[in-house]
């Protein structure tokens, strides 16, 4: 069982903006880009057609907070810790640590909340489903101490 | 004094993801879309170079709930509500309504808090400073009753 | 018939890069975003859900000459041309010209192929397909002297 | 001296499109890439702040062919070779190998043209200045066999 992944890249030249700062809005992508790194880790993929189960994750929630700026060619780690494991959702954290500056400093912390679901085959439309074991046992909730 | 703005768009084949929709990054680039355009028809500039006060506003905070998905070619109303006006900061929620499907429906709600900045002259650094008066003049809290 | 459209947007600050000018595959997807408002001008949809005659159109080739840059907050018109009519390709012209500032210049010149295709059910894979005469009779190649 | 550099990326649930694949103008981001990767592998940056010769290598022209799409978690080469050095230019050729599948194929080539420019002190506008030997002395053409 995990409950953790960590994703270390550059900040490349396309994710920053005039501010001469990675655009805010490339968090989100780090960390959809960490959590697909932490499906493929357990041999799952976070997308339906790429795994046995068939299940989908459309994010119903996302947030950050930013305390300092990373910047071009900046080596970042996004940390992805398992919040919370509820029958139809999974809550992550994720910390930003920028590697290339010592000592080394958290500079974002953000959130997630994806949903489990199916998309009903008369319908078409999207339902919420409790998370197939095969997933869930592989998956368990962080220390406390390390979401501190 | 202005607490609102609209900002009304399609929705970009590159702005969807393989599940068929908008991808969630995509929704804080909408509401900072908005912000400018919230900017401009005070006759501001979100960015320093583009108004006389010289201060920038980076992003400290952003979030989202995601209630509906947008798909291709949905028209989409982000509408930017000044939630808080606080010395040095300013908090904006946004709601996006599906226009292009009767009835009308909330499909998502965001917020994004900004502070107010200046570069320090000597250490290159930003640093908070108060919202200038010519722009805290031309921005008010809108009403509690339609950020409900 | 029709062999042109023009699509008037601000150059957003979620598009720009820490050069303080529009990122260059930006431009791409101004590109894209005209030949989308192309289509609907003609009561057709570049996605094939989105009409009847059910083809998509994979770009095969894009490519973008810049000239001069594009900032934060800039108005720029991207005049799209039909360069070429295949029977299974349509060739774009895409002429980048910025509004905010006499007199008007152009700025960058691009170029997008697009196939027709449409899904093998069978196989599932995509196959060129002669374009639809209901859409093919609705575009038409520009005058020359619009491509100069 | 080099002559060519390879980056080696996962496609990211974020570069998609509703089409399923890649969406086009993100084989634009990853030649940016590739390019970045190459400079740091001769200890250069190509942002002026980043290197002692602060100059800067704003795009002239950039295209790209594609002929098979990639999809969510290919893996792929991006295979940057030095096409042309030109006294105030460099011609780079990018070659997308799909290494997820066997037998690897060429999905997509691309070329990206840059000028080599420093602001002008005075004007604060770009202007075309010869490569610096310290960077021109690390950099030599590919071998012709290896672009065809």
């Amino acid at each position: 069982m995990a409950y953790q992944y960590k994703l270390v890249r550059h900040v490349e030249f396309a994710e920053t903006d005039m501010a001469g700062i990675m655009h805010f809005a490339s968090f989100f992508r780090f960390m959809e880009a960490a959590e697909s790194g932490f499906f493929r880790s357990l041999g799952l993929s976070i997308w339906p057609g790429g795994s046995q189960e068939r299940v989908g994750w459309p994010r119903v929630h996302a947030d950050c907070d930013f305390r300092h700026p990373l910047k071009f060619e900046d080596v970042v780690e996004v940390h992805l810790l398992v919040r919370e494991k509820r029958p139809k959702a999974i809550a992550y954290t994720f910390i930003f640590r920028k590697l290339s500056e010592q000592p080394v400093k958290e500079v974002a912390r953000g959130n997630i909340v994806v949903a489990c679901v199916t998309r009903d085959p008369s319908s078409g439309k999207m339902k919420a489903v409790s998370i197939p074991d095969t997933i869930a046992d592989k998956i368990e909730v962080a220390p406390k101490e390390l979401l501190e």
